[in-house]
């Protein structure tokens, strides 16, 4: 048995445990139930968590034959409640969906758990991953703060020890940035990547499944199994290249359309970034993008509106007064949008994909903010996306990168950003990179 | 009572009817029911067909106080079966989802049945709408023959007057190419017009959920409800702008990347459709596409099978011996596809988008193939998509249009385009050009 908790292992350790027979299933999931039993009160994470189904499951996977086992085997997962689950219900945060089963897995949770994974519990979400009004969720590192959102209970559970990764989606910035106000690792992949069956839609175009984990190596073990980075097309050598480290490798600073929301909080965590870089060896760059870029959050904001309006355009013909009043303006087009802005928008975030691929891909990665600055106090606004939008718009993977803090020592993330299917890569630096933050950034977990 | 059997009205004369209390739902379903029942050992439409369930709901819906009656109150449509309806099994005909029960219904279903619509069965389908091989439906026309597919059991349905409409999805030619087979009407809206939540994934930038019926006036009505055509973002004015008549009309015959492909009896319709035309006073003029255009067939095709690896990828993962073999070969890439060809793909089917809008917008509409010809002998392959699929991919609204034969005297039909959104505009030049088709086209249904 490890002298550590178990709740407190990453799933590199715990699976490595598991498999070693040195920590069984069961024992893993009633550690972190206990965590979870005593922090839950403050925290609010779980939109749905059955104690007894958890302990039912660990103990059917600790009975199967170790020659039987999946590679994430024993692994307990948290679920973003706007994704089914055949054994639990999946409610989006909305009154129409309450108590709702589907008996069919969302297609990751389906790959999760076919690979041995224990879907743990539902992660509390803003109305279908749709609004910017928080669910009961708080910062565990400062309850009196925001967890971040769309994925708040996910990013706040992960943080809290409560579960070791859990799977998230971002159609704006609702894996970045509670990754960024939670203290974790967030990586939104390449759009597409893996399939989104059975997850609530947002923006066909927008929205992408991602994990949330404490280290780069449990992002790592869940991209290579959710078919992130094992993808079915072919991979190109340089898009799964190692990265070499720090050390003569260059990196580009981007500062983007929203630099002037960037807080002192941010604004430190960037400069310090790149002094910590250039102190290992690196090559860092600031990268003017070509002013077409500017043009991207308008655009996402036409995309967030006409396909937010299409997605929830059903509910509000069955039962309007239980719709979000943001997501009535969606679908009433209260901003008034006409369809050749709205194409307009599609069209030029399109053109403009192939030309970050290629700056992007000038570089070990792009660093860039995740987040104005720290969370904010309350939980009725989730917080600002705009520093996350162009990326998820762009379709380019991007990790959130811990280390760094701001005046009131909650956390604050940077993203690093490579060129889309350069998902290997970019894990890859963000390991790297991630450590030295980790180390020199001047923010650790108190947790 | 109409003098016709009611299982022949269409929709539109239907809720005519059932609104002027000269028809009840449960007669209406009744003569659909006594329809199917002679019709079912030849057709094979249905993957699913409970006549008591639908005998109840027509009584509930007649029970309904005409006051709290919605706009499509007792239309019987018939449904995908790759879309989710929560009385009723989906199964994708796959033997992964045999008896899969999903208790909410798929967006597109959700809002008929939020209308007042009355969800009829689930339709045959090829397995996960995504390969060619056919369910067991034929052709009504001559049962010798394919329907053509994936919405094999929608279109034959449709055609044999088992159900007035129909709901189908397209990620390559799977509604034009019935319609076309099937000797009905099928529209395929703009991309995202409305929501696919529910309905099983191919590929998100390509699939595409449509309606058949057996007259322009039923697409319409089901395109309003739907909010295809009324929908969240606001219209410009030209694309909801009425057709005025095929006098003076500018038409643009696209024969396209694939036209050699066209068999006599397409070549021939074409030909008859430009005299037809015409002869009615209409200026018809050849449109040669840019040279980009005739790489859209193999970017579809590289999309089709990246796409199609990612979707299929989890039921791969879960029991790939029960995966059809040509799905398979896509999550294998047996074709050898690397991610800068797919990336590729992606990026130059969107600059073409905004192309063919511009192009397409100078006609009242461009007319193209719909298949090579008339429906092949056999169900082992529902037939070529390939006139299809360089629209699907475009976004842009088709219609395939019925009226004219081949030398076995089976329907073969022509696709009218119009720019993305002109949806309603589309409709409109439909109805004008599909009634002067009927009658001068030479083909009718003998059924």
């Amino acid at each position: 048995m490890a002298e550590q908790e178990p709740c407190r292992l990453t799933a590199t350790k715990a699976l490595d445990l598991i498999r070693s027979n040195k920590l069984t299933v069961e024992a893993y999931a009633r550690s972190l139930l206990s965590r979870i039993e005593s922090r839950n009160a403050a925290v609010k994470a779980w939109a749905y968590l059955d104690p007894e189904l958890v302990l039912e499951q660990a103990r059917r996977l600790d009975e199967i034959p170790v020659d039987k086992r999946g590679p994430l085997h024993g692994l307990p997962v948290g679920i973003k409640d706007i994704m089914h689950t055949k054994d639990m219900p999946t409610e989006h945060n909305s009154p129409i969906y309450k108590n709702s089963h589907v008996a069919v897995d969302a297609a990751p949770v389906a790959v999760l758990r076919a690979a041995g994974a224990l879907i743990f519990g539902k992660t509390a979400t803003t109305e279908f991953a749709a609004t910017t009004a928080g669910p009961p969720t708080r910062n565990p590192h400062n309850e009196a703060h925001t967890p971040g959102g769309s994925s708040s209970g996910s990013g706040a559970a992960v943080a809290d020890f409560q579960v070791p990764v859990a799977l998230g989606t971002q159609t704006g910035g609702s894996m970045v940035r509670p990754g960024s106000f939670n203290g974790i690792y967030a990586l939104k992949p390449t759009w597409n990547a893996l399939s989104r069956e059975g997850v609530r839609i947002h923006s066909l175009i927008l929205d992408t499944v991602g994990v949330f984990a404490r280290c780069v190596e449990d992002l790592d073990i869940l991209a290579r199994v959710l078919g992130v980075t094992v993808t079915v097309t072919h991979a190109e050598p340089d898009q799964e290249r190692e990265f070499e480290g720090v050390s003569g490798a260059k990196f580009g600073i981007v500062k983007g359309p929203v630099w002037n929301l960037a807080e002192p909080g941010t604004v430190s965590a960037l400069q310090k970034a790149r002094e910590i870089l250039e102190r290992h060896g690196a090559v860092v760059e600031e990268v003017d993008l070509p002013d077409a870029f500017n043009k991207i959050p308008e655009w996402h904001a036409r995309i967030m509106s006409g396909d937010g309006g299409v997605s929830v355009f059903p509910e509000y013909q069955m039962e309007k007064s239980k719709v979000h009043g943001s997501l009535v303006d969606f679908v009433k087009n209260t901003k008034g949008y006409t369809r050749a802005q709205l194409l307009e928008a599609y069209d030029g975030i399109a053109m403009l994909r192939p030309r970050i691929d290629e700056i992007a891909g000038r570089y070990a990665a792009l660093i860039t903010p995740s987040v104005p600055g720290e969370a904010l106090v309350g939980i009725e606004w989730t917080g600002e996306a705009a520093f996350c939008s162009m990326w998820t718009a762009l379709h380019t993977p991007v990790v959130n990168i811990p280390g760094f803090g701001g005046e009131n020592n909650l956390p604050i993330g940077l993203t690093l950003v490579a060129p889309r299917y350069h998902d290997q890569h970019l894990l890859s630096v963000a390991k790297t990179v991630g450590e030295i933050f980790a180390e020199e950034g001047g923010w650790k977990s108190t947790l």
